[in-house]
């Protein structure tokens, strides 16, 4: 089998291993689909040296077939559509002994902190798979783990009908929140200074504005009488970003914290006091979010191709984190591991 | 009839007035008590002189008597005890429009935007007037505007049974939210480096610890198994206060934002991000906090004698802000317009 291993920073090796077969719980899969996002980008970088070393199989977003069973595990036959819900906690830490066991303290992130799904046969706990629709392109299914963050995130806020969002940042992530309060009948402005990006999101249906070009609170604040929005998503990671995403919020408006502030940022908690606002940080997913994100792709609720800038066969995976790196007109970019001969069985 | 009125920084002058009777719609209240708090000072320094101007008749905590109506006002009879809440909204604006009318974006807060309780007697809005339990002495109704704002609070926060709280700051309010924590079986641990605040705090029951000489975050790790505190109240006002509140929190951890911070400061965002915390801001108070904190007097749930550390007669209101701008060995002070005979009626 092929796995893509880091090996340093922007160092990736298209290696052949000998396939282990799955062990006692896990089931192997055949891996069709391979997302790259950010933490990808992150790790090729070399940034997350410290935490995935340097011979790590990496990848989280993924689609595939279950290709055998280790022992103990029933109910998947060979050949099943499957994605991964790529976290797995420890059961007995602070967090998932209240429940929270999809910020557990000790997450193991298959992709980052165990091997990943750039592997042609990735081996995986059972009770990590995910059965799919099996009208549910593969192509489309390897999305299922960045919508189920954007699920996430809206829960977290609540977004009601009607709703005021702003959304800050306009990536993969971002543009799927928007997409996701848009179905859900809110009122989404989203704020991207990418011009490819604002024009994905526009043919979305999405209305999408240049913070460069436009005052965004002084915007909102005109359609809503003063009033300001119910809900922002900070996205972007940067300090103006956030000032936004603070500064268009309403009276008991709630801020929902998505992106990574590496540092401690100025904050204007005055504003919190003074308007009573709520802000809730919002990291991964849980069981019922990657549930929904599947039926949100499989509806069309979510339209999976457009998020898809490109999709490169595995041998071009310099090729794929290159034009991520270089940012501008990219949206998602997909590896194909079989080049696309195991969507053919789904019909289309 | 009398009144304390602000003439600019550090003057306050006591006026005789003639006594206007009750507008259409006002009750005419005789003042018994008003305590004297943060905001007051502020003024007295002269920070809000822009706000208040320098002829201002201050003062926003109180109980006293009815003693006469307006036009248009009925079920008030000369002498019922009554507290006021200090806050007026303006019914109109989007904050009022969607229920949020304690936080108006046009709110009249009588004692800083129009004339306050500082003067014999008040005439006031009746719907602002609350009726006061017969057996409550009207000393320890003068605290019922500072344990709404605690009530306010710790509601924001949902604290539960068995959760535990960290408040940080140990001033009026602060004291309060840890006892009204307590009193719902939380376990709380206030920061207060004012060894006299603590002493006040340790009396009524509640574990306070000095951040000067106590770790707090390594001490709730140890407590808690590492798990860290359910919720934590920012009522400190300082950089450092801010910075225990979160480092505090356990996974999904509410911190509620009490005090003010003038100025933007710096919040280690990526904890509320990788743990999911939430911060919520909270002001003032709403017409159920007053009512609960009412009721949590009259039961002694709130002792309010050990929160009074001096009551003067009026004449002495120099003497009253000096001993809290000094600081020190004080809570609450008290100022007393009629030498405690207004409390005789109530039989104690
Ligand atoms: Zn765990
Ligand atoms: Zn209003």
């Amino acid at each position: 089998m092929e796995a893509v291993v880091y090996r340093g920073a922007r160092t990736l090796r298209i290696e052949s291993r000998d396939a282990d077969p799955p062990g006692p719980g896990q089931v192997a899969i055949e891996v069709a689909y391979t997302g790259i996002c950010g933490t990808d980008l992150h790790i090729y970088r070399g940034d997350l040296d410290a935490r995935v070393g340097t011979e790590a199989v990496i990848g989280h977003e993924m689609s595939g077939r279950v290709a055998a069973v280790g022992e103990g595990v029933a109910g998947w036959s060979a050949g099943r559509a499957v994605t991964v819900m790529p976290t797995r906690s420890c059961t007995r830490c602070a967090a998932c002994l209240r429940g929270h066991y999809h910020i557990c303290h000790a997450l193991d992130f298959l992709g980052i902190d165990s091997p990943g799904a750039m592997q042609s046969t990735w081996n995986v706990p059972a009770n990590l798979v995910f059965p799919l629709p099996a009208s549910l392109p593969l192509k489309h299914a390897a999305l299922v783990e960045p919508v189920a963050v954007a699920v996430h995130d809206v829960r977290r806020a609540r977004v009601g009908t009607g709703e005021r969002v702003v959304v800050v940042g306009g990536g993969p992530v971002g543009l799927l929140i928007a997409m996701l309060c848009s179905a859900r009948a809110a009122r989404v402005l989203l704020v991207e200074p990418n011009p490819f990006r604002r024009a994905v999101a526009e043919q979305a249906g999405i209305e999408a504005v240049d913070p460069q070009a436009t005052d965004v609170v002084a915007l909102v604040n005109r359609r809503t009488a003063t009033a300001g929005a119910d809900v922002a998503f900070e996205v972007s990671g940067s300090a103006g970003g956030l000032e936004t995403a603070v500064d268009v919020l309403t009276t008991r408006g709630r801020l929902v914290m998505v992106a990574i502030h590496p540092q401690p940022r100025p904050v204007d908690l005055h504003r919190f006091f003074w308007r009573e606002l709520e802000l809730f940080g919002a990291r991964l997913y849980r069981r019922d979010d990657v549930a929904e994100a599947i039926r949100l792709i499989e509806t069309g609720a979510i339209p999976a191709e457009r998020l898809i800038s490109q999709t490169l066969p595995v041998q071009d995976v310099d090729a794929a984190f290159a034009a991520l790196e270089k940012g501008g007109d990219v949206m998602k970019v997909l590896l194909d591991w079989h080049g696309g001969a195991r969507d053919a069985g789904v019909g289309r």
